[in-house]
């Protein structure tokens, strides 16, 4: 028996095919798979292409698969629609069952087979959520960027651009992502020249330059603020800092009972001493709980499709899969 | 002779023409008067029916004017160029200058005669201003709702969103302001309605509501935050102070020598406890500095034109203006 586990991102989706035992039996990528943030047509396209790629490389095909968990965003979005998957994948030989969930679940499910836990991400966006029976049973922030995702990738570049205007305007202290910042904004007025009406020429293509993009593109500042940070920038620290404290907060607001906390998201897991400081602050936050990194939900997608179809997984189960799905 | 004056604001423009004594010899008003933020052809229907209007008030013809002056935001963003308002003047007779000054300036001279003091507006934006010898030296903030406008009504109406979300989300205290954002957002859920991964329907349906207008459009909820603290809603009156707080520091920001403050704005402008309490601390912020405040710039920019003619405005011109101009 095969089943099939889709983490369909917003920017790439995985694709494995496994066996009942956990074993990786073939592994594709696809480009965006999220429809509400992509539309159909580039999500069908970027979740076919990972499924086809998971079947070249197993040699198996659709009406060998059992079930299919696609694990997304806003999965309950569509009313639970899914034909816009189903029936192309229908038309392709697939006779199995199709499953939504939660990404969320998919990202605690890829670290962790405890029925109750906690899931953390940080990405762009960042949010908490409480497992339980292994469904979700509370959520914390994932607001988006103009009520909450506190300490996200938006969150940090923000801040990176705010310390920078902050500087140019007199309101905060010389900092090191200031130059950072104007010059990822392309911004080429020197720091000392000055408008007509006393503020600094850097200030205003600053912001003219940052109004004319979607306010969510802050959040490609993020690593400015990682690199100031490994240079020991304090205002740059002290933005991390603040990061950690609010991501604890919003893990907090879904804390109960002991569990294990699964953390993922482009902004925790990636490699450097700012990023450790940041997954320091989650694993203090719940003292003596297993604290496990994830780089995606694609295991967990498969976990659950393997759940679906009636497997136990269990520890040696998910560390098999995890084994199996290159990096 | 006669100048007219002309404060073509982002909602509606007025115009005063007035004499050389400062008598207002007729007044107009118009539509939405910004080129940049409504357009050219909108603009010019603004500015033009405020002028008209202002000619029919008191039976004298553009041939009459000697020197126009228009206060406007961005009014050097269009690199100068008048043609658009100028050309359909000359057509009509006018033979006089045109200016263009900042709405900034206009407000300040709407208050003070002094060559130097300081200006504050809180509206949708806020910023503030440094004024010596009758122009513009120093401005800080005005930095737009993502990046500042610290304390502004986007400001506040942004903090009582954030605290009905906060209140939901189980992060902030139980506040007035949750059911009057709901109610104001048009949310029907019951406050008690969960959804099936655990946080409030409502929660939900806030969310859904406010991402899908545009993010000034929070700036709505500022005059719920005034309500709530009329009724002594701990949250509604520590927003007020905060913002309070933050206009102070963004004055600051351009104090030097002293100088009258003159304020001016829908956010101070208005009455009530709340808005005296945003007063106070900026009239504390200066001592015992003259704090003046003007619910215009159209006195100001009557004022400038004059000055542009040569005319010597003292306090007792200002005064006769002041007096001259419809509420």
């Amino acid at each position: 028996m095969l089943v099939m586990g889709v983490d369909a991102g917003g920017t790439s989706t995985r694709a494995v095919l496994a066996t009942a035992a956990g074993e990786c039996a073939g592994f594709g990528r696809g480009g965006r798979g999220n429809p509400t943030s992509s539309g159909i047509p580039t999500a069908l396209a970027g979740v076919r292409g990972a499924i086809s790629g998971a079947l070249e490389d197993s040699g198996a095909t659709l009406a060998d698969v059992a079930g299919i968990v696609i694990a997304m965003a806003g999965h309950d979005a569509r009313g639970g629609r899914s034909d816009w998957i189903l029936d192309p994948l229908r038309e392709e030989g697939f006779t199995g069952t199709l499953t939504f969930e939660s990404d969320l679940l998919a990202m605690y499910s890829s670290g962790a087979v405890a029925p109750v836990g906690y899931g953390v991400v940080c990405g762009t966006g960042a949010s908490a959520v409480r497992v339980e029976g292994g469904r979700i049973v509370a959520t914390a922030d994932g607001l988006g960027w103009l009520l909450g995702d506190r300490g996200s990738g938006f969150w940090i570049g923000r801040s990176a651009a705010a310390a920078a205007v902050d500087e140019l305007d007199g309101l905060g202290p010389e900092t090191a992502l200031t130059p950072l910042v104007l010059q990822a904004a392309g911004v080429a007025a020197h720091r000392s020249d000055r408008s007509a009406e006393g503020r600094p020429a850097a200030l205003e293509q600053l912001v003219r330059v940052l109004y004319a993009q979607a306010p969510v593109q802050l959040a490609a500042f993020a690593p400015l603020v990682f690199d100031a940070a490994e240079d020991e920038d304090p205002v740059a620290v002290r933005i991390l800092n603040a990061a950690g404290e609010q991501l604890v907060r919003t893990l907090e607001l879904v804390g109960a009972e002991p569990g294990p906390v699964v953390a993922g998201g482009s902004i925790v897991s990636r490699d450097g001493a700012p990023q450790r400081l940041l997954r320091e602050h989650l694993a203090a936050a719940f003292g003596d709980q297993p604290f496990v990194l994830v780089d995606s939900g694609a295991a967990g997608a498969t976990t659950l499709a393997l759940r679906h179809a009636g497997v136990d997984v269990d520890e040696s189960v998910l560390a098999r899969l995890r084994a199996g799905i290159p990096v």
